[in-house]
């Protein structure tokens, strides 16, 4: 190629192109809460050879993250570019005799991660986010401990589409299993001259490097809000289970993928 | 496929999906300036087998649209979904014997629109973007008409990227080259497990319908900014030419695709 | 004083100061939806001499405005500043005799409409504000017609507090309401140093050069959304009444000051 | 009064208020760089009573905010609300025998602090603000150390206004000038009726509880953007001095005004 660059835009450089390839690596500071919903609505968000547990059981996990890229310093060293949050659901599944997650729907508040994300398979929106951030001096926020309150909320489309809290009266030595579920995604790119598309496989990620803090856990809550272009309301009213406060890094090195 | 939808999200219904496939209808008030540049630095932002004119030439066109789409009436029905504004640099290149156009650098503000154009091979990141619109009434704004500015803007990572302004002193019969000149795209999707891309493929719009108002033209200024992220500087300090105040429309039925 | 300014920042220009002192003049493209709510809520959201109608009745009123300052050049030049949108809330009242308006909420999308408007006592907040906006040419949005639909809807703090339509079925000789009535307003700044405000005031506004285009009535829709930080839930369910979309120009030229 | 609340919008209940009365409190974390400018031209940003020292010293601050407030709980526990970043200017001053600090220009991200500020005198405009926030695990980010560093930047009306960076290499005993310098801000309401302010105050905030963590030193950079609406230029190109980076809480208890 003429043209540099991993993706749009291409230049004779490549350094216009939004996202570099991986290696990346993240670390952030998660609010997720357990649900369950009826089973046979988690089936209907589920690719070909995915079942929902019997009891229906998802997450709900909000990040915020500071993000870096082997291929683009400019990613760490911009603090506009590399940082974002984000919203996403995982529904807790099987295939064949493995448990795994899938990510049905994911809002983020950054051109980055939501270009990086639909590579990688990640269905992401934008959307606002805002989540408590843990606090060590004064008054003005929360520390990140027993007593404290942890909130989350997501807005697509002007609708607020989840809203959670977590109340931390605890630690846990057991991570959740929105954080250790392996993820299967749906890289889908379309064509523009046939119906069928492009590219569409599915795409599980190498990760590596993973890091965990101090799990907090404690009781939590949890709305899904109706919206005019999401299919999240078909979850709930959803039953709320245990909720976590916690840090957690990881690299992406890649991904491998299958057919779909 | 069990689940639906021409991009991501997918569901059962296909209903959560960002973008429905063409026809997309779009209405429009452009904004556009001509401008040269070196010949050779335009010609290191065009793909192969394009070549830039003898002068260097080029347009900046600001759009603020109204878009629709006959596969998805949540577009034109909710007005936070189907409207954005755009600013894009059009270069003006020949392909063998014909006359075409290459939108090297291109900010939408809009979720739709940027996942849109990336199908289309549209290089679309995300910036703000602002720009003097018509009013008929009152001395709250300015009419499109002899002897008003209109004035455009945009910035992305939070730097100025064009600062524009058309000062009409007249119309004129003849469509400015960036409205006429066709298109040719690069479609790009990285693979994730490979460095070779999924896709990468030109991609010429089918375009129909294509209508156009008075065209108001003046003397017009522009200012391409220096930024981290892209490389327009290299273009300027460009030579500024004819500025153009229009409306516009047509529709994309789709594309046709040839190999890079 | 050594410094200048009609408002803070100030310098020794007065160059920086956010807004400039009236004359402003506004040109804007109006959706507006006549309600009725319990004459006892409307009351407790009036100041002290106004008095709800028998009915209760009120309109919503969404905005998307071009405006511009005889004391600051810069907010007509640059699209960027004086352009906004709002929505707001009109209660219809009486004081003694006379029929006035009050606006117990608002929301504005620009930091000039949201100073400028504290200033003369309009509640203002950020909000995030979509409308559909008429086109001429096309089929990428809406015309201003007879079987259009114009849709609008406001967020604030990732909530949504209105969602309004208007199906265009005629048109009116006679302005709505929320267009006449003279709006009473509270100027209202705090001390900080003792529990009674700096300043506490009635306000009405000077205006002059008024405009109004082509009144389309219909059939209309109205929804106002529950929120932490606003009390708009306890006037719905509203029984919506007609429905308007026009454009309209005035100009305010200052006003006059009332205690409280 | 019949209606309710410290500002806009006054209701029964007095919770729809944007901003309820002090205390409040603020734990944020901070990047800060001194600098010199021509004392002629710090002269021309400083009030009367108010002399520049004789090297023209001033710093950049940027901060990470979260804010509670005693008079209204949501600040601290909506996640959207209280939370916000800013950056400013402080310059250096002597008023009599006494060191003071003054804040000619500063930007926020959020609604509660933008009012919050005007009525304390901080003359506060909106804006787009990105700082380098410390990771503790992994390596997605910059880790509050030596060998680390910690960008910052601030965009206003779509143009860069400040960019900055500190590369620390050890740690000080000595808070910053930035952070114990006693801020003299004028409070300004204009008058709808007439010329001369409604308001116009020198205050000084009563601060309480300060605390400050670790505080990392380093070389910095910093470069101040010419813009429309802002008078920073003149103050450049700067002389930079030692940049900072730390976290610091406090709490505003109110404050005492005097004639300005």
């Amino acid at each position: 190629m003429k043209l540099q660059g991993w993706t749009l835009p291409q230049s004779a450089t490549g350094r216009s192109s939004i996202v570099a390839p991986p290696p990346w690596h993240y670390s952030g500071e998660i609010i997720a809460v357990d649900f369950t919903a009826p089973p046979d609505v988690v089936a209907g968000l589920l690719p070909q050879g995915l079942e929902p547990t019997p009891e229906g059981s998802a997450s709900v996990v909000f990040a915020d993250w500071c993000s870096a890229s082997d291929n683009d310093e400019r990613v760490l060293a911009d603090p506009g570019v590399g940082q974002y949050h984000e919203a996403y659901i995982v529904l807790h599944a099987t295939r064949g005799d493995k448990k795994v997650g899938r990510v049905p729907f994911i809002w983020v508040d950054s051109e980055l991660s939501l270009l990086r994300g639909q590579i990688q398979g990640f269905p992401k929106k934008l959307g606002q986010i805002a989540m408590t951030k843990p606090i060590t001096l004064g008054r003005g926020g929360v520390r990140k401990d027993r007593g404290s309150t942890f909130a989350a909320h997501a807005t697509a489309h002007g609708r607020r589409v989840v809203t959670a809290s977590v109340s931390i009266d605890g630690t846990s030595e057991r991570l959740p299993r929105a954080a250790t579920l392996p993820l299967i995604h749906t890289r889908l790119f379309p064509a523009i001259d046939r119906p069928e598309p492009s590219v569409h496989e599915f795409q599980l990620g190498a990760i590596a490097n993973f890091e965990c803090g101090t799990i907090y856990t404690g009781s939590a809550s949890l709305e899904l809000g109706a919206t005019e272009f999401e299919e999240l309301a078909p979850l709930g009213p959803v039953k709320v289970g245990m909720g976590y406060v916690f840090s957690m890094a990881f690299s992406v090195m890649g991904g491998k993928v299958e057919p779909a």
